[in-house]
């Protein structure tokens, strides 16, 4: 490289370091807001062994941004030896971790300190990416580091709503109350024809490695609903005894069932006679114009099964959504406005002029940011794909066995984090995540 | 249907019937074939939830014929109506089940009563088939129940096997020597063009629903190697710590590793320093030429990672084995010769005429009946797939969550049990069955 | 020692060495007796870890005497190096041993090798017995062989109940029916003053090392029921909801009731408004005038309290069985008789004149050789406890933590197994032993 | 009752109240002193099911007061009816409760929340006190409650300890440096007669119900060392192989030693060869004259036959400690002279002249509040116990299975919790108690 296209890319890197600087502050502030208005108490508890406690998520996803980033250069002072072993989370490649299911244990760094710990580093990224020094690889890094923080803040979210729901006190975590829907319109579908159709990351913008590569599937012609499974219908079902018949269910699903004793989607409660959930604003009366959340995939396969359709493969739900532009709102839009976390029927129940119109005058709505849609894909590795060398190969591909693709963004995403091709994943008995569904029918 | 074609009809169905007979004669004799040998202490014992005793292997696959046969005749007196509850496997529409990780609890009927039963079903079944009466409809449940009792033939071996695996006294279920191999062959690899490629049971002969429907699949350039991965060159990867190194592994595969102490395929044992293995046959030193087997999908995936190559998909591994004729030695040619069923090195290593010439000059061997080989593949339905309906549809779909397919049979496979379109699955932990791994690679 | 009290003191060896040969062999028979009419499947089942397979007792018992007489002996040829491992129960000194609750993974050597060793050890036990070498500290040794397999044999009938119960077809061990009750005679108790009191065993004949050192207790004055708490009296505290009632609990107790479901005791099963239980021959009706048997620490201890009486200790079990002459009929007698092992109602309940007469007029009865009676003394060590040198050491001593204490005998212990100072012990949860219970109360 | 007598013992009742309100001023503010150095964070958690949150402990221990006090206050507004649901610890009788093991879930009411919860009762209780209207029988349930928050204050400082003791930080409750010991005095022992003593409370001051009734017990002669077992004599077993030799151990101690791998006591910690331990002062090098502690029962026996010599009975204890006084110092003092919370060697060691002359010129020291004696004996009822009737016979009664006593107070023990007749409990495999021992010796 010249002297000069060398300095060019320098100032190049300058200036794409100071607009990755401003996101970098963006991003870390949203994580801060939704802790804000939790007490120290909250922010200690794991419910769960899948939960994290918030203070782990605040600091581990600072830690990650010290450990790929600024340790790499020499005159960086690690703020404390010892948070390696407790904030990696699941890099073995760094070092040990702290048992996953025990950070339910740990007290103290306390959250101030945490904050402390965010400063510190804040501080010396921001001087970074500011700096000449910065590099294309470093602002890469910093961009994973970003969507990790993102997918975090979805978790933070999500964790926390479990962590209060175990409380019989029902706490609230934000007071706005959920919009109550204004009547759901029919429903329709939208058919696609058989054929080679590309999938995957083309390339432009971020994207995690499992998106690549881009490659040809072959499709037989099927059905898309244009909207997502609701409450209602899925009532339908739990008052035909679906929960109750196993002819519906996988058979690790249907021991799933009995040995957990569903009877419901998570944080549902029947209350004399009325059926209620948890939410982010404490204990709501269901809404049932909007989608069902909070069910497993076990859940969204059964009623796919008893409503005489199927869950859409990956490839047909991403072949579909080309149709329809990415639109929220999404998780830092909702609670910038003071509301609620939770998937809503409202906006294109009322406004059918919302909808992307397809050739057979229907178009899909709620594909992004409303609930995570189960698909019928396992995850796994598309032909071709390698993890990156070293410890951020890690990141996703060790995960590639008994999970299931979930897509389309929830309600709890925040917006920069919702695309195409993202391919979200969970075990099929995950149920605290903004799960819901939407079904697909064979064509003949 | 007019007189006459019912006439012709119902000779035909007789022809077949006394096909059939014959065919139902030979299959279950080899079942017992397969008990003669063990003590009646023997046939009681369940060493692990997925292992079933003998004595219930040989009672449920008769259930199986008496349930789905000949309890439709009115005038059929059911053997012992309390069978159903003790012999019936999964199938919830029939009724409820005897807990199946508890078999190993039940001494009566014992095994001579059993051998009773199978009589009293079999002389049933035979007069059925030798009878007017009989339908096309009821020889194809037959011969669905034929296969069935085929799969669980080599169920009675892996678990035979298995229990007496537990046994420090290393007891022998057949004296027969595993013959010694005389040397291996070299390497190589064939390789396939990408493209579109039909997959799927074509509708000749007998399938499995989950082989259907046949349907199109496009992939990409690949190569298949022309063998098995031997003894010897897994040995390579313990010795290279591969049970030791993170990164080779799946997230869950490690944690599995670390649970349960994995540091050699199942029933490896080093006695100081030298491998042996538990067969059939008693403790016998490891044969280095022989292909490795009685490794999970972890293993298979992990060494596939170190080896610097991958599993194929079931779709890639199908199209390949077109090339390759269906040929042995099975499960009953073996037992019939007097030899253990273990996988070998012997024939094809010896004699490079007997591999299929393929166009780069270099053929597949071992594709049937050595060890089954896993597959990337999670066992998923094709594409419009739907089960049968009523009590037999609960057969296959019903497991298509959480397992991995395996294609090709192994030693342990009796020989109608064997074809190219055959999906085999099991969990990616299992480890008990003859299953071991054949690498693809990717193509530029 | 002269040689003249040597002869004589050896003469009067191969005196008390034919006697006791005598007893060996008819000790020796009996458990195999319990065996004769089972199958070679039922010898093989260790249905829960507490239980231990039939041809675990009859090998391990044998494996006692082989062990800890004959191999003494240079000249005697161990039977199998290996039974050490396999047959060995927890005398960590002997060596390791095969993990206790995995006895049902093994299926050999089979019931009929089991007898070959049998035989083999029982040829060279009785000719030392009948030679001039035995000493006298070998047929002591002999004589705790006899004893450890006569509480063997009991375990036997308790184990082959429990492994048969789990059947749904409800095995029956031994045809004979248990005799109906002719109505029990009513209750009535028998008085003792406070004082110091003198217990544990004086000496005379044989007596394990818990039972000593004999010594002193203070009692307060205290009442004894005469007789074993009914089926019936236990149903009236089942049908107060007993079982559903919290404060009858102990803490733990209560945790057992409920995370075991139990609503009754062991074998208890109601149908269709009618209660039976499973016995050693087959499901019977209760008799409601047999002793409750079947019940464990927890449950005896709640109905005492809701009785208003209370469970005695062992020191005032002993005090009160002093006034009362051990009479059976015992196992052995039961089995010899063609009778079916069980508590029954009969012999005292018609005759009166059969109780043995105390000052108030009143005896005590069903002492001895009915239930096991639980008392409420936890198992621990007399004042001044010393466990024998050696393996034999951890006969006893090593148990004394977590256990309570019973007495009397049950109807399945032999006949010499039986004596007032004996002292049973086992958790407070156990239940598959014949247990029952007597009540006593505090004087004022 | 006269209308004098009457005034005149309500006016006794009111200077007692008087009396109590001081002394309930100030054990409550002890609880809160305990807690006053912790993070809001430390406070929720539950490190294992054991323990219990400190929020939790000062939620309930003012519960008590609310419940059995003032709810009986017909104008006394209840604070929060659910907080019966959250902090009932396991009074059955007044209803259910949160589960005890998922105490840890909670994170509302938060700390701040509870100490409000704390001042409405304790203004209400204290107006109570000072009222005309208190009975002696509402004083003696306060003051039953007081010593039921002492209770709770050595669980909060034993609890917090276990908490902080799981973070691998280390964290410091108290900075105060632990003294170092001066070297310790010789041992000697001391010998007490054969005959009958009494032993339980004889009715002056506060004591349990499980303390009475008094009763005499015959004991056999015997020796009680003049101190605890020290930190060095504990190595002594350790460096002898004690944790890897069966013989010393119960065999379900034995079985525990190898599940839990313990090889040292609880919170030791070997680092570079060295001996360190876990304390309320953070990590600390071990001080081999002062007494060893956070011992199981297990380990205590199992070193006691190490060491030849024996636990005492619960009433060789109590009988010999009779001849010392009840001196601390406490916990409340150490906390006050802002000294850490753990046993010392200190004191008596140096001062020969401190301990309690007895006739054979040696005496016994460390008998009360340095660390809790392990007794051999079962936690059972003394002869003629009835607890009382209600929910407060809940309190001791229901306990009396499967624990071991311990006598004499620990360092963690407030100083007027601690007397000659208390009877501590725990499992034999508790360990977060600061649990030590004192070597008993048969005399011939």
């Amino acid at each position: 490289m010249s002297t000069k296209t060398a300095a060019a890319h320098s100032s190049t890197s300058e200036s794409v370091g100071r607009t990755t600087a401003a996101q970098y502050r963006r991003v870390r502030a949203f994580s801060e807001k939704i802790a804000d208005s939790l007490a120290a108490e909250d922010c200690v508890i794991q419910s769960m062994p899948d939960v994290s406690p918030m203070r782990w998520h605040l600091a581990h996803t600072t830690w990650f941004f010290e450990t790929f980033v600024l340790k790499a250069h020499k005159d960086y002072q690690v703020y404390d030896e010892r948070f390696d072993f407790l904030f990696n989370s699941y890099y073995n490649t760094v070092g040990d971790q702290f048992p996953r299911d025990q950070r339910g244990l740990l007290s103290r760094p306390t959250v101030d300190q945490i904050f402390e710990y965010r400063r510190h580093v804040d501080d010396h990224l921001i001087a970074l990416l500011r700096s000449r020094d910065i590099t294309a690889g470093e602002i890469s890094v910093v961009n994973l580091g970003l969507n990790h923080e993102q997918q975090h803040q979805e978790l933070m979210l999500t964790d926390i709503k479990h962590v209060l729901s175990c409380n019989p006190l029902h706490p609230v975590y934000c007071e706005s109350p959920i919009v109550a829907s204004h009547g759901a319109a029919g429903g329709g579908s939208v058919s696609f024809d058989n054929g080679l159709y590309h999938v995957g990351h083309d390339g432009e913008g971020f994207a995690y490695d499992n998106e690549s590569p881009r490659h040809q599937v072959y499709l037989e012609p099927f059905r898309l609903d244009s909207r997502l499974v609701t409450a209602s219908q899925y009532l339908d079902f739990i008052n035909d005894d679906g929960y109750a018949t196993s002819r519906w269910w996988l058979s690790i699903g249907w021991q799933t069932v009995r040995d957990e004793r569903w009877n419901a989607p998570l944080y549902w409660h029947q209350i004399d006679g009325e059926w209620f959930h948890f939410t982010l604003a404490g204990l709501q009366p269901i809404d049932p114009h909007a989608p069902v959340c909070h069910i497993s995939y076990f859940e969204a396969d059964a009623f796919a099964r008893w409503a005489g359709g199927r869950l859409p493969t990956e490839s047909e739900w991403e072949v579909a959504s080309s149709r329809v532009p990415v639109e929220g709102p999404f998780a830092d839009q909702l609670v910038d406005a003071g509301l609620c976390v939770h998937p809503s029927a409202q906006a294109d129940s009322t406004d059918p002029e919302s909808l992307t119109q397809t050739r057979d005058g229907i178009g899909l709505s709620q594909m992004f940011g409303t609930t995570w849609q189960w698909t019928s894909s396992p995850y796994t590795a598309y032909p071709g794909y390698a993890p990156p060398d070293g410890a951020l190969g890690e990141y996703n591909g060790k995960f590639m066995c008994g999970q299931f693709v979930l897509r389309g963004g929830s309600c709890a995403t925040p917006s920069d984090h919702v695309r195409r091709t993202y391919r979200n994943f969970f075990p099929p008995s995950a149920r605290w995540q903004f799960s819901g569904m939407r079904l697909a029918h064979d064509l003949e």
